[in-house]
């Protein structure tokens, strides 16, 4: 969803966009032929799976075999970071779209974090995006040329009822879209995990149905 | 070279190592079986291989089919940046170095960059390393619980020379270390590329024998 959302907002902004998406062995799998269904129907033409195999680092449910916590509490969301945060990730995708950037030249890298309604991981935050920003500067070609990548996060400041209202606006089918960090094998969402919950609290407050809504 | 000299710094300095090596798709994939027989011979009970498939990014002669250049001026090394040159590839070693941090909880990264007898890259310097390190104070769980991980590059000032004496000198064999871009496929340097130009610049400097010449 959020993702979704932030691809759209690129292309408003008039990027051609490449779009990049991260296999990590992540239990979700579901997400990446989501990825791959959203960007041919958004008439991206270029879009990178690259994989990492990041159960060799572990230490994530998301990319383990522990159970992902359900109905967790919006207090419990703020104050604690989950056993789903999988560590230094973001700093990994935005390494992977660097490095990406570097090669077909692109000025900004677009992520969908958010730290409004989100699980409390450290790199969601804004000084988190802002410190890879500066890591950009000094260690890429693109940077040391004197035009740096941009790290853009456009939605960090969003609810997810806003997200929802501006991926709609912009025409975004999120029908396409999977949140669920524990789907069923067949990618249907479980409607109890923090990203389920997050997604039914942003439909919900946006006065909007849910496409993808779990089976009841 | 540089990474074994690292870990024996990081030994030296009392450190119960995790080793980390990353295969990348790089065409100098023997370094990766070198890491496996250092690791060994050393002592270190935990590695970890990462795969992170970089061909689908591309941009590097490194991963790609483009000519690794060779015999290339010590002036070129200083001045360009070569298409060896692995977009952002030192920032993704760290963020997966910094995942697993995480996980084992661990204090400290160690990492072989050097910025005097170099290829010129960008993520070699210390502005570079420096950067990384406040990403690491602010996106990680262990940064929110006030420890952040330390980035120590021990080798980031000195020449390649320096680098030899150090590593002999804490007992590394060097005969099971690979610095070529561009081995023949059973292994053997090629001599020529700045890999090769660099070590032999730093043996002969030291005034130690290689024990892992090219063949004459």
């Amino acid at each position: 969803m959020d993702s979704a959302t932030c691809l759209a907002i690129a292309q408003r902004d008039g990027c051609e966009v490449t779009a990049l998406t991260v296999d990590y062995g992540q239990r979700h799998r579901v997400e990446i032929a989501c990825a791959r269904a959203l960007v041919r129907a958004r008439g991206v033409l270029d879009h990178r799976v690259v994989r990492v195999d990041l159960r060799e680092i572990g230490g994530s449910a998301l990319t383990g075999t522990a159970e992902v916590p359900k109905d967790r509490s919006s207090a419990a969301m703020g104050n604690e970071i989950p056993v789903t945060y999988v560590p230094a990730r973001n700093a990994l995708f935005l390494s992977l779209a660097l490095g990406l950037a570097e090669v077909v030249d692109a000025g900004a890298i677009y992520i969908g974090a958010t730290a409004v309604d989100y699980s409390g991981y450290p790199d969601c935050r804004p000084e988190f995006l802002a410190a890879f920003e500066a890591l950009a500067r000094v260690g890429t070609a693109r940077g040391i040329r004197g035009s740096p990548v941009e790290i853009r996060a456009p939605l960090v400041a969003l609810s997810k009822a806003e997200i929802a209202r501006t991926g709609a606006a912009l025409g975004i089918d999120y029908g396409l879209t999977s949140s669920c960090y524990d789907p069923s094998v067949d990618g249907a969402p479980c409607g109890r995990c923090d990203a389920c919950q997050l997604r039914r609290k942003g439909f919900s407050e946006a006065g909007m149905i849910d496409p993808a809504q779990p089976r009841t």
